[in-house]
């Protein structure tokens, strides 16, 4: 069964998504959260910019596809049994976290292990597409471990009744997934023959990189130091200015080609004009190709919202080589978005918006085999969405804003209030704004160590990512032609130079790491053949 | 309402407190934990060694009282709103958080504020008795402010509901205490006029010199730096020996006159043989002028741990001038208590006992007013004991154990998995053995920094204490000649010179850290004229 799509009211409209506004509908009508899940994460209609941008976050790592030119890769998929509450007692439940090891390359006994601390989503995505993790195991001699992050994949604390309600949701935190991947590698270490003395190095990205960071800054008896690769750990209330994410976002379309930044600003207006008509609207509709027709002013709402994040995931997926993430993508697609987007500023709405449509169609339909475009095609069925809404619902508070001057998106407030009632008329939970910085550090974070900011240039991310040097031990790497955590991704002939010399910085970071670690424990080096090339 | 002195099984002695006998009968029977709280820890018959030294602790902090020739001291005591569940978002709820506020000295803006992180009891207790705090509040232009722990004093969550059951026990956790402190600190600095820069340094003593610890590698973002006085924050599975902690109770008494170790040493078997006849337990029963004579073996053995408790009361109480702690004593009251016991190996079951009845009554009958002693009159009412019983069955487990060679005391091992049982039995909760370890680190903690450990000699927590530097901002502070936390109290002028050292040199790395603080934000030093005296 599937949802209609929705209609978002104009009250709406300044804060809060139609997803949102749909689960409310929900759960009033009695109807549980497992069942949204399934059915109503399909149907969206997006005004919300700081939840879109997170939408857009977990859609790019999850639609992420392999190449099929890469290396094959083979891992064991293994599940340890783990407390369901790690902060209270009462509920002393486990459930499987799911888990992959490769270690082909590993040296034992006491060889390095590169943990991935996964993020809102399948494990086994990340596994796939973390290719730099896979380059550098036979160099470093490393065990690969990729854990999956509760309640994402198979890692379901209840099963199927973990979306049930926000009773069993309550344990869907990142401190209770610090916790997961701590006592994991604890277990590891004592269970493993010859991993007692390995030290373990966090990576991630995204999220991801967020708990990598986290890790170490929390566990740093378990990890002896991280990679956070495209980790917006500043993307907090009062740490950065809400409107930098969106105004990366334009810059990348402002760079790519003339006018292109200007004339999405300007598109907003002409979609306005000609959605106050029925006649506009079915020009709309048909210059667009849209599947479903747009019929009134809230569809038209929903409409901007999808182009949006379109222009958003472009931005992040702005890679230097053809790539199939959400979609099939040439080599810098915004290069070819912006290509339809060179107007002057004489040119009419609709000669505006038919170069928009070409410019969407980059995105929708590079292949040409799409028949129309589906304004909810960028959602998925998946769990993992659910789950990150439920994230940012509570602690993870990330927000954003737009002025339409800075960025070239029609202004909207952030408006925590708002955003707070509709989590809570969802979820029945409350976000709290000022948590994640004091459990976590916000900018207060210099005493800690041996941790790698790794950002790029084009990624809107890196608006509340690290992007200067902190200490001599908590680093920031710049990759100014890279899009989101292009620094993690298999290798390509295409790569700039910068992500090349970022990803050889990085693994020396892990080389240093791990002699500190081995000359602090006595343990003998386990180095590979191979390690020469970067020392 | 009391309940009659329990009767220990044979069974139960090698690992359990009739305390938890006790409670577990009671919870069989429909009785609440309330219930037991105000009746049940009055009556005990305590054997477990790991539990009784845990007492001991708890008992020895709430039960000092002030010295009246100790200067006023003058606070304003205040509630904070703080989340119940800092971990989870279901529920939402808050409690009224207490704490105390001491601004006088305060040097504002900007001026350091001392926090005093609570531990198991009364908050008004350590405020009382963390002297040292009020003695250089003036000469660092210090705001001071002792936070209460939840579940203690008048900081809970339920309110008298708290101890009713598990479920309303489920945020007593150190973790949840943790972030009180840390919510209330920012909301502090963020309310307080001239103190949204003030550097923080925690404080704490004995499980609250554990907290400051934690706290500070937990949130050095909140704390600059942390004083952990007598913090056995490796008395923890796996991390030091069990049987350290009975073997500094027993080298006070050795050293603190002749054969008194020895005597204590073979008491235990003059006691079992004497408990053999109806005839023996009335001659011991009036020799000790027991309030409740002995009856039979497992009053016996309640009698036993009784006195064990006792010794270890002495050691940790061992100061070098009159002090009221439980009892009044006198200086060095090991050292009189010794006086009674150095007999020669010839002497008998009679006279040997006749003396350690002489010893016992330093402790139990120093002024003389106690007609007869009462073998349950260590415990106490207080819900601290029940909310620290919690604890140890669920985060804080701490073995113990005694061998009887090279300590004092009857041979008897650590049992983890009986001890799991019989917290299951009581609260309904498994401890988590591995835990602490797993999330404060355990000998794991070289990457924190700006943390004092200091010990005392002759105080048995040292034996789980940091005795050693770890690195130039994790340093050991050894008072040979201190027992618990005698640094934290107010100086006395029997004080001995390593303790005068301890605190000059406390106060010196205080000034140091707050310089750095200070340096690091831009902030003004706010420094007392007192200053220099100690730069």
């Amino acid at each position: 069964m599937q949802l209609q799509q929705t209609s978002c009211g104009d009250h709406l409209q300044k804060y809060s998504t139609a997803r949102v506004l749909h689960w409310s509908c929900m759960m009033a009508g009695g109807r549980s959260l497992d069942t949204i899940a399934a059915t109503c994460v399909i149907t969206l209609c997006l005004t919300c910019l700081h939840v879109t941008s997170l939408k857009s976050q977990l859609f790019t790592r999850l639609g992420e596809q392999r190449s099929t030119t890469e290396p094959p890769i083979s891992y064991k998929t293994l599940y340890f049994a783990q407390k369901i509450d790690h902060f209270g007692f009462l509920q002393d439940g486990t459930f499987k976290q799911r888990y992959l090891v490769a270690d082909k390359h590993w040296h034992q006994p006491d060889g390095p292990i590169l943990f991935y601390t996964g993020n809102e989503g399948d494990i086994t995505w990340f596994c796939n597409n973390t290719g730099f993790m896979w380059e550098v195991a036979e160099q470093l001699g490393a065990m690969l471990v990729f854990a999956e992050h509760r309640y994402y994949g198979e890692s379901l604390p209840f099963g199927q009744a973990s979306y049930s309600d926000s009773k069993h949701l309550n344990y869907l935190t990142s401190e209770q997934a610090l916790a997961d991947f701590a006592v994991l590698i604890e277990n590891l270490k004592s269970t493993i023959p010859g991993a007692r003395n390995s030290p373990v190095i966090a990576i991630g990205g995204s999220y991801g990189g967020m708990l990598s960071a986290w890790f170490r800054m929390k566990y740093p008896n378990i990890v002896i130091g991280a990679l956070a690769a495209s980790a917006p750990i500043w993307q907090f209330p009062d740490m950065v200015p809400c409107g930098d994410f969106y105004k990366v976002v334009t810059q990348d379309f402002a760079k790519s080609g003339d006018n292109c930044d200007a004339n999405i600003r300007r598109s907003w207006k002409a979609i306005n004009n000609l959605s106050s008509s029925a006649s506009g609207l079915q020009w709309l509709s048909e210059e667009f190709s849209l599947c479903t027709p747009l019929k009134n002013n809230n569809d038209a709402v929903s409409f901007k919202s999808w182009l949006q994040e379109t222009w958003v995931n472009l931005a992040m997926v702005d890679y230097p080589y053809e790539a199939n993430f959400l979609q099939p993508l040439p080599a810098w697609p915004i290069q070819v978005v912006c290509k339809y987007l060179n107007f002057n500023s004489t040119v009419s709405d609709y000669q505006l918006l038919q170069g928009v449509a070409q410019a969407a169609k980059v995105y929708y339909n590079y292949t040409g085999n799409s028949p129309c475009l589906n304004t909810s095609q960028t959602a998925t069925g998946s769990l993992g969405a659910l789950g990150w809404f439920f994230q940012a619902c509570t602690e993870m508070v990330m927000p954003m804003c737009t002025d339409g001057v800075q960025d070239m998106f029609e202004p909207e407030e952030w408006n925590f209030q708002a955003f707070s009632d509709e989590c809570n008329s969802v979820f029945g939970v409350r976000p709290r704004a000022d948590w994640a910085g004091t459990v976590y550090g916000g900018k207060k974070i210099g005493s800690h160590s041996n941790i790698i900011f790794s950002n790029g240039g084009l990624d809107p991310w890196s608006a509340g990512g690290v992007t200067s040097n902190i200490t001599q031990s908590l680093v920031s790497i710049l990759i100014p032609d890279g899009a989101h955590h292009l620094d993690l991704r298999y290798s390509n002939k295409l790569d700039p130079p910068s992500v090349r010399d970022a990803r050889a910085l990085e693994l020396k970071y892990f080389q240093k790491w791990i002699r500190q670690a081995q000359k602090s424990t006595g343990t003998r080096p386990s180095i590979s053949k191979n390690w020469k090339m970067f020392t």
